[in-house]
């Protein structure tokens, strides 16, 4: 029997539309096999029923037209509390089969609270940027194809013009005529001098999308030039690289839609966007989302745009709320028009149309101008940015394991004397250095030193673990399994599972010697 | 000007249909901007156009019923030589856009090259399992939910039954029933015992589904136990993820489809299944790739699953074909059908209609029998799994741990001088003592001693694996990461994973140095 927190259950709407000669109750359990066991019915063991482990139907509701709302329950531990495994707990096999659609989720604490959601939030993203009260402007550095000097003085223009967010065009990579550690430190550069021109605050978002390896790097890179956000599209790097980066960097993290769209274009298949673009990427970090605003280029609706800000900046456990982003060809006479859709707590992301005016720097200004009409600004007390050295300084423990330990009178650079045992035991005189695989190694073993003064002696004991004690300096004599032997540097000394041994020092010298024991072990016990 | 090869261009098969006043050749006017510069017609700079930055339409050609095949062609290096921008250049933006569909890619060499395909192909899998001839069998282990015993019990059936390919089925993550690393553990275990059964030599594909800090961690300890392949879900973990992994741990990668499902669904949006799951996939790692089989409970059609197989095997540049794997409830009658629909170099995957007989094992041999009545088998010379333990050099004699090694004149009693490698070598001048680790003892780690003359040095590689090295006499260099430093006596050096290192002599005296490493580990590489 499981705890009933890992019997928690989260709940899917499934809208399904039904256009074969299968009962709507078929197709309904069909998935509750297909998105868990996938086996055949009679394959699946009878105790999986009692465990919950299938997915299971909690309601069937028409909606007219052939489709229905289903509700389906799943074990929450079956997500692995990973946003891939979620996903494909969702939607992974289905996605292949016709007329599903995911039409809204029921996420329990246990489930939300494993993923964080936003680290900066609404909130967070405005301390950053030193405004409240109004909307939020958003601008992106294009076209693709400039020089990078060119490409930094738009970004350098928008600082000065007061922009609060300023984004790359999704597609700036890392293409040789604007290759991305010169292009970002430049635009960084740029918008520093724009922002202290203008007295804004304004943060930069450079795209991240290089591939497997490289992309972390990117992101260091750009932490190393003072970058506060990134701009991520998790369809494209993965699923769960923004939540990562985020707190990894301790960035502020813009999503973008690339290769979203084929969740949205059937609305009988896929999810909505309020599930996609608004509770799953808030859920997996997003502190801004951006979609295409109804009305423009693309097709979404204005009921789905209202439903994804809704999903986005709605309670949702413990999770901060996200801005909606509404992008896509807007100009800059729409502003009054997106306020009042979506209200004060959103980024408004304006591209072509600052870019076309002569001045870009005038045209932030106006766009600026537009926003602060919708809504009274707030200035904020700012939350100062952190450069990359300031927030690598303070490291409280080592988890990079250092390249050399220097020997020097039998210590070594960067490691304590420590005494041998913090509990109290039946040892004396003994005092113990940690020198590998406690300090960010991923190694089987550790590797220790040990030091017994004349008199001394370590504990007798045992346990299922084994020795391997290497001499250092000194002769000391080893006690075990009812013999004893000398140690002089350099013999190697092993001490069986449950061996009942011990190390003294008879001699009138230090005896120091190492011992490499497994990195897992179990405790020493008495004899 | 930009050199010829960064002038390169690939052509997209793009089908549009039209369903408004606009013309087709409004509609294809705006991909070539949609999918590059993204800002409208009038700010894109003069010389973008003569320097091929947008778009260009190649070709229209009517297809009938509101429909167009339409040729884009794209400047390769926009997609930056990365998966992630690839896709984003391909399909991003648009997706967000009905009627679009990828029907079909010609990429040029340039591109090709920058991406390497399969690492191990259909000719790299056969001689990992060392069968030719006919198509090869992959079973599932499901379902989700049981215990890890009985999991592996099922495992090694499949491979005692003599299955090619064994592959966790893909909702199997570290789910606290069957965590992943102990799960990975008892199958890979249990299917080297069913293979010694045998005489066959199945590969284990687990699943890698973990967050982005995860993933890599998983495949560590899935290669530290002997696994040599993984099951990737590209669009769970990341488009990229594949490719890396392959490349980085030597790894045969099976691709699963999870989530691609709607870029299926409307046959006038998304890409086709031989574009995503055949080319692009291809190109982006995969081995193998599954999908589901026309007439199963997914739904995609004859014509689909043949063109699908065509792009994984038909020549791709100096891409190595890979094998389709047609899936989704098959069962062992239709074996004769699939081998006539998709040929010899095809991976039938069986789940359900294998685990329902009583008997696994046998039920295993009958979809042998099955594999074998459609083609002759050849059995190849196989490429000897290198597990762990395998590669290491032969097993000692001696299997009672020493109590102790006395030392005297840098040897060890009761030890042996080796020469360091077996196989010819870029090494000189050095030889090895093996002291713990391979004599009956049970650590997790072994000891060895080198030493290496003056002008001696050991191979320059890398490996996963971790160094402690320890220093006993003279002096050495140890070089690695791209720097140097010396290792006198007690001096202690670590080299983390994949670190390429070579410890050197450059003194006049012998360099003697202890060197620590983990029990399981993987076998060297070239830099």
């Amino acid at each position: 029997m499981s705890s009933p927190a890992v019997r928690d259950r989260f709940h899917v709407h499934y809208q399904i539309r039904v256009r074969d000669q299968r009962s709507i109750e078929q197709h309904a359990a069909d998935i509750t096999i297909e998105q868990t066991v996938e086996v055949p019915v009679d394959v699946i063991p009878e105790e999986h029923f009692a465990n919950g482990i299938p997915g299971r139907v909690e309601s069937i509701a028409p909606l007219g037209e052939e489709r229905f709302d289903v509700v389906i329950s799943y074990r929450c531990d079956l997500a692995d509390f990973s946003v891939p495994q979620l996903f494909n707990l969702l939607y992974g096999n289905i996605s292949l089969k016709d007329n599903i659609r995911i039409t809204g989720l029921d996420l329990p604490h246990s489930l939300l609270d494993s993923f964080n959601g936003p680290l900066y939030g609404i909130e967070g993203i405005r301390r950053l940027v030193g405004i409240g009260g109004r909307p939020l402007a958003c601008c992106a550095i294009k076209p693709l194809g400039l020089q990078v000097e060119q490409l930094a003085r738009i970004a350098g223009a928008y600082a000065a013009g007061g922009a609060d967010l300023i984004k790359d065009d999704h597609g700036l990579g890392n293409q040789s005529f604007h290759p991305f550690a010169e292009r970002v430190a430049r635009c960084q550069e740029a918008i520093t001098r724009g922002n202290a021109a203008s007295g804004n605050n304004a943060v930069y978002f450079p795209m991240v999308s290089g591939g497997y390896d490289i992309l972390e790097q990117q992101v260091r890179t750009a932490v190393r030039e003072g970058v506060r956000g990134v701009l991520v599209g998790p369809m494209l790097v993965g699923l769960d690289a923004m939540r990562h980066l985020a707190r990894e960097y301790d960035l502020a993290v813009m999503a973008h839609p690339a290769l979203t769209g084929t969740f949205f274009h059937d609305r009988d298949h896929g999810m909505t966007p309020a599930v996609l673009l608004g509770s799953l990427f808030r859920l997996i970090g997003a502190d801004v989302s951006i979609f295409p605003n109804a009305g423009g280029r693309f097709h979404f609706s204005d009921e789905e745009c209202v439903a994804l800000s809704a999903a986005l900046r709605s309670p949702l456990g413990e999770l901060n709320p996200a801005f909606p982003c509404p992008a896509g060809g807007l100009h800059l006479g729409r502003v009054p028009e997106l306020f009042a859709r979506y209200g004060p707590d959103t980024v408004i992301l304006v591209g072509g149309d600052v870019l076309r005016r002569d001045d870009i720097e005038s045209g932030t200004r106006e766009f600026m101008d537009a926003l602060r009409a919708t809504a009274p600004e707030q200035r904020l007390a700012q939350q100062q940015p952190i450069s990359a050295c300031e927030w690598r300084e303070p490291a409280t423990t080592q988890t990079v394991p250092s390249d050399l330990l220097r020997f020097s009178d039998y210590t070594w650079s960067g490691r304590d004397k420590e005494s041998y045992k913090h509990e109290t035991d039946d040892f004396k005189g003994i005092m113990r250095q940690e020198l590998t695989g406690r300090f960010g190694e991923e190694t089987a073993f550790d590797l220790r030193y040990f030091e017994i003064e004349p008199g001394g002696h370590s504990s007798l004991e045992k346990h299922l673990h084994e020795h391997v004690v290497i001499g250092v300096r000194g002769e000391g004599v080893m006690v075990k399994g009812g013999q004893e032997f000398t140690v002089a540097p350099n013999d190697i000394a092993y001490v069986r599972p449950l061996e009942v041994h011990q190390l003294q020092n008879r001699g009138g010298k230090p005896f120091g010697f190492y011992c490499i024991v497994d990195h897992h072990r179990d405790r020493p016990r008495k004899p």
